[in-house]
């Protein structure tokens, strides 16, 4: 771990009578307070940056010079909207990105919190202060579908103690802003009480109206990742938000969002980049802050300006400009040795004042972080017990009535789905779904042991025998399946994993990915696992009748309750638009 | 007093289900966050705006309609370096630039704190709260020129009580930067506890070196103002200083520093721009940061940039951009209404939502603030007894042998000096300047009854028979005058008016000036007060020999630390470039 140079130390090397720990020389520094190129030598001391210019008197006989001679010398990138849970667990994230150049994420802190309480969620986040890198926190005030007690779960207390952390830097995204809309007081007063702690309000206004979005930002958010249009993305900048524009996996925006940049004439001072939790395979291909800086490159951006947003505007963003986003005495030391403006991909990575990676690998195996991460959770993985899964009527949607159109969850792209209305045939009081080619049965279980809700899904994977998943937005039992009793032996299977995936044909597993972390993540330290992980899982789908391109949004998001159609959620099945439960969840053993 | 709008109020106005109080209709708003000039309409609730956008749904019945129809609706001006104390006080300074729209001040706390302690300082801060406009204040942490019981006055305590104040939003510039250079302890944990409050160190590296500076800043300064040239603007701007231009009555520097931006193709997200304490006639006839506005605008700088400088970047600055510095929901509501983009000259101006001022002038007196200064100060104006300025030899600079040359202190501008080695008489142990047109004797006595401080000067105002101040760094009494009979009238009357200025011709007081606020601020209301005393002052010594044109600051400065040339400071009369005491102080009644 690094160690902190006081401002003594740094004024010392700053004046060459103390000698640098690192020294970079003869690189062009990447000046993102004045958005010029210079070249000028860095010298560091421990963690922290403590000289640039021309002088080369910090170099003692134990400093280390890395020569930078026709390098560019770049701040490191900071993602401020982290999900580091997308299969991919915190430190195989960090393993990942760090080698990329992204020194400092943002962390939502979602399934954590919902698993951990506030105990375990501080517990864990001080293990990770050995993580190389800078991790910060978002606290949620909400799920990102409501559930039974989860007000309770959310306690203005809890919320309080993690804002007080020096991790926590804020409130995360609430998915559901109408609670912001409609001036929700525990949410009201959880976003002021970060506001009085010099914190700040991450938004999310999916789809809000300029007039709507009015609301929300008076209401007291900061900043919005959500727009979708150049249009969207500008409503937000004239509003006073933070305005981040994303590059996603789900959504890779950014051609369309930056020309609120290259096609009009805005102050680029309050926009920021995100990767809004991309898929493994993603970052694998394309790169994380890295990937959005070099995209947007590629679509006309300035480099400078792309590199402000993502260090610089960032680091404002967080009110912690004097501490990261530039190379300047007494910041944090996290930079990137980059061979062009081209491919932003870093020859070497320093954080914290430590080399960390070099030629896109850690220089360190992370062995030392093999956290005993069960030690952290408030709960257990399933608190009922495993007979519970034996009854294959629980797996069956209720259906009496053949001349009643029962409704349908009809998929339409990789994360929106509708209401379709389906007449079918029923059997021992539940569809019959024998002579549907499309249709299957899917079934949320609750892993505490209350309830249940029943569904049937179409254009999902028509081929599929059964699925069962940890994965999805409130982390309980999701079921799929054309046949019960491959029901039974995937959701068994993931019961006994603790959490995780588990694909069943012709009556066995034939797929099985260990998500004990919450049950959304593999609690590897190789990120190669989770590509591995989602590569398996999408060609096993794909093979069985998946028609998109990403499995783990489509898992996670059917049982959200934000975004438009038909969702499995804990209350029943619900339609978003009519804010309506057609079906009640049901008790679980009832 | 303005009324704080909730969040769900300002919720209700913004989705118009609540009348606001004020509407602005039909203006262009200068959109800060966007750099565009955008036709909406602005709500107000109470204190804040809630609604910016094409709607009108807010007006009720009962809402104020401010028709804005070909006008400018901008946020107010921020002054993030101001100097309340320049022969007006905080109260005058605000009824005079609150109408010329600088809505938010940061004040220097300096000869509060030295006269009130940080009992009185705060309980003044409390009493100020009912001033129109926002009201900031930056901590010293040492005195402008050293003084004995520095140190003690300035405890690390008594600091971080007043550091843990909202209305203290961080430690004030330090001018004898070379504290920071080297490191000293007392000064570096008070600007990391800053930090450690979220708030920042206002810094002042007059003359540094660009290898010095990188100390400076080391040793954790946010900004600084004291750049004189566009290439020194430049090294503190990349160094990562918030880059303040200035252009104050003695440095008014605009022109040259706004080179940095029309001349170059710098990033202007981190730069402000200050009037750094203009004197009274500097405002009346340039204004204050309208003034430096209407002249970056008539320098080139593109009228949005301008305005950003002075608004939302010094919010952010302030690390209260979602509070401060822009027309948004949540924002308070501190709004200009202007007819133009050139003069910037605002017809209307709303500060906490109040419509504070309409043509230029204030819409309700500020007689509810006659203060009972004297009430806050932990001093007494003098703490000897007033014969002790009856012995004449106390005037005089003492001098045996005339073949010995004596240090003169020689003025070479307003506030520069050198030493003029001169061969003068002696009379009865004390230098005769009878026969030299050109030198005077002066004299700082300790106000607190401990020292004094003799010296002889020449070029400042040769027809001078006597004139005795407490406008001064250290606001001591400062005596200068041919005739000791007749400096001893004038200290006599400046002791008996509390503190202020008195000029003696003929043996008598021709011109009096109470500066009853820590001898060097009147306690009038009106800012025309100080204008005229400013104006007495310099024709009585303009009358008199004086070269100059800024007679305050040639007051302020003779007796300071920290500028070139030869010093007349408390320890004695000080050559500030070889830091050596060429006549140390003796005791006051020696």
């Amino acid at each position: 771990m690094s160690v902190h140079a006081s401002r003594y130390e740094l004024v010392e090397v700053a004046k060459g009578q103390k000698p640098a720990d690192l020294f970079i020389r003869g690189g062009t520094v990447l000046n993102v307070y004045s958005g010029e190129l210079l070249k000028m030598n860095v010298a560091v001391c421990k963690n922290r940056i403590a000289y640039v210019g021309e002088s080369e008197a910090a170099i003692g006989e134990h400093t280390r010079v890395i020569e930078a001679e026709g390098k560019y010398v770049s701040p490191g990138f900071i993602e401020t909207h982290a999900h580091p849970w997308v299969v991919y667990n915190p430190i195989s994230m960090a393993a990942k990105v760090l080698p990329l150049g992204t020194t400092t994420v943002l962390n939502d802190n979602l399934f954590f919190y919902l698993h951990m309480g506030p105990d375990g969620f501080i517990r864990m986040v001080e293990a990770l202060r050995d993580l190389p890198g800078t991790h910060l926190w978002l606290a949620r005030l909400v799920s990102q579908a409501d559930f039974p007690g989860e007000r309770e779960w959310f306690s203005q207390e809890a919320i309080r103690r993690l804002l007080e952390m020096d991790e926590v830097v804020g409130t995360a995204e609430i998915t559901r802003w109408p609670l912001l809309y409609e001036g929700d007081p525990f949410v009201i007063e959880s976003v002021e009480f970060a506001k009085s702690r010099g914190k700040f309000s991450d938004g999310h206004t999916a789809g809000a109206s300029y007039e709507k979005l009015n609301a929300v930002v008076a209401a007291g958010i900061s900043a919005c990742h959500e727009a979708i249009t150049a249009k969207e993305a500008l409503d937000r900048l004239r509003l006073g938000l933070w305005t981040t524009l994303r590059n996603s996996s789900l959504r890779p925006d950014l051609e369309e969002l930056i020309k609120v940049i290259n096609e009009g004439k805005v102050s680029t001072h309050r926009l920021l980049m995100t990767t809004d939790g991309p898929h493994p395979a993603f970052i694998e291909e394309e790169g994380f802050v890295d990937g959005i800086v070099r995209k947007a490159v590629r679509l006309g951006l300035d480099p400078i300006t792309a590199v402000q947003l993502v260090t610089i505007n960032a680091a404002t963003f967080l009110k912690k400009d004097e501490w990261l986003g530039g190379i300047a005495p007494g910041r944090q030391a996290d930079i990137l040795i980059l061979p062009d403006l081209v491919d932003f991909r870093p020859e070497l990575v320093i954080a914290k004042g430590e080399v960390v990676a070099e030629g896109g690998r850690l220089v360190n195996p992370l062995d030392h972080l093999k956290l005993d991460w069960q030690s952290f959770m408030a709960r257990k993985p399933f608190e009922f017990d495993i007979s519970v899964l034996d009854d294959l009527n629980r797996y069956r949607f209720p259906h009496t009535d053949p001349n009643q159109p029962v409704p349908v969850i009809g998929f339409r792209s990789t994360v929106i789905t509708k209401t379709v209305e389906r007449l079918l045939p029923s059997a021992d009081g539940y569809a019959d779904i024998s002579g549907q080619d499309d249709v299957l049965h899917v079934c949320l279980f609750d892993r505490r042991g209350n309830w249940r809700t029943n569904a049937l899904i179409s254009g999902f994977a028509d081929k599929l025998e059964a699925l069962a998943s940890t994965y999805n937005t409130p982390t309980e039992l999701l079921v799929f399946g054309k046949n019960p009793e491959s029901m039974r032996i995937a959701a068994r299977r993931v019961y006994e994993m603790g959490g995780g995936i588990a694909l069943v044909e012709d009556g066995k597993v034939i797929l099985e990915i260990p998500l004990p972390i919450t049950g959304m993540m593999t609690d590897s330290l190789s990120f190669d696992q989770a590509v591995k992980y989602q590569d398996e899982l999408l060609s096993a789908v794909k093979a069985r009748g998946y028609p998109f391109h990403d499995i783990l949004y489509t898992l996670l998001f059917l049982t959200c309750d934000f975004l438009p159609g038909l969702r499995v959620v804990p209350f029943g099945l619900y339609d978003v638009k009519s804010n309506q439960i057609l079906r009640p969840a049901v008790p679980l053993t009832g």
